[in-house]
């Protein structure tokens, strides 16, 4: 196992949550990236990110919602023009939300939401870094994929794994199962066609962790973002061109879709 | 295996394609639906749909976009007095389409289009007509689901099965599989819950067919329609509680997600 060390990340919804723990977390790695654009729809509101990057330089906070194109064509060419003629090894799509709809409650704006936030934006976000993410892979070692050459990693859930349906128990959550099995389906498409361009794509759980999501319904999730972010990034160091298009969890472990 | 015999069907996208082959062939059963509403989205250019109705009294031909909330309730009113009291045995969600995309091409608009049409459609489908699903489900015999009691199929396909990817090699179909991905985890959902209503509820792979969908990208499909919704009524036929939110193929093959 290499160590995790990319020379650029992005990270979206890193103003909290998971996201702005693997922003901490990425900063304490043996070798931390040199750009890390910690990318959020409210900067002005992201305190804890602007704390962190008063003491890192390389912290780069990004406005970036990934439900609006131009606001990801923005950020494109922000990042484009901070990395000086290099490439963007690590994307991680992050950003999410739940809407805890009944059956019944489920409606057309809830299911498009979901769907706009989870898919199309993860979609749009590989879209359009695809240039950095290319050059990062050719200038990387051609010899396999890694999260430190050239890698895109869609946070997504065994919520929306056929198998499990985690916390079918507390709610039918169609509107995020629905969305996060097809996130699951756009990692394994992605995996396939971005893996001819030395590009790594794969799908992770995070557990069900303790934040404003996860805690969803008065519902206490089980596990702290420390522990899911320590996990997921030993996780990154470990994937390989056997990986590309698949899902797994913070362990490592191999997920049934 | 009891025969296929439910009192009332509803079948979406029934003007051409599979959908006026499901109406052709329900009119040959044994004991053929006594109404039989064929619905699509502009009834006024559905030819063939018109010739079966004017000799066959049981086929009401009605408009039903299954995009737009309205009219999926127009629909629904219409459906209900033509009941006079009886419930709805069978819902067919068929209508779909296919945006034959590249990576680089699929749009946002391309990707919510689908989800709409495959996702949001059948959702808001099984919602509204669900009071008319439950009556027929309360009618019927209460000691198993059928088809013949109260039954929701969505036509699905293994083009977004995680394990089959069907028509890879003539293209990614991002669009296209997602929401088809979404489409089987709502059947998955949608199969536990409704099946505590006494409605049954599955997903079908038609097989790849010759229709205008099918045979996209000049691809000619392998497969007759005639022999695909053969095979489909007939699975309908065995279907049962033990297979509720599960997916299956024309020949009754249960398929991997």
């Amino acid at each position: 196992m290499a160590d995790l060390s990319p020379f650029s990340v992005l990270v979206t919804g890193s103003n909290r949550g998971l996201g702005l723990e693997f922003v901490r977390q990425l900063l304490e790695l043996p070798k931390p990236p040199q750009l890390l654009f910690a990318t959020c729809r409210n900067p002005s509101a992201a305190q804890a990110l602007h704390e962190l990057s008063a003491q890192h330089s390389s912290v780069r906070i990004l406005q970036l919602d990934v439900e609006n194109s131009a606001s990801i064509q923005e950020a494109f060419v922000s990042v484009k023009d901070q990395l000086e003629g290099l490439g963007l090894n690590l994307l991680i799509n992050n950003a999410g939300r739940v809407i805890p709809n009944s059956f019944h409650s489920e409606s057309a704006e809830s299911m498009l939401q979901l769907y706009q936030t989870h898919v199309v934006g993860s979609l749009k976000m590989s879209q359009t870094f695809l240039p950095l993410l290319k050059k990062a892979a050719q200038m990387g070692p051609q010899d396999s994929l890694s999260c430190n050459r050239a890698a895109i990693i869609n946070i997504s859930s065994t919520g929306g794994s056929f198998t499990e349906l985690l916390g079918w128990e507390i709610g039918p959550g169609l509107s995020y199962r629905c969305s996060k099995a097809a996130l699951n389906m756009l990692t394994r498409c992605q995996g396939l066609i971005l893996k001819e361009e030395g590009i790594l794509c794969a799908a992770i759980h995070p557990g069900w962790v303790q934040t404003d999501m996860g805690n969803c319904r008065g519902f206490l999730a089980p596990m702290k973002k420390e522990e899911s972010v320590q996990g997921m990034l030993k996780v990154f160091s470990t994937l390989s061109e056997k990986n590309a298009g698949y899902f797994f969890d913070w362990e490592g472990k191999e997920l049934c879709w």
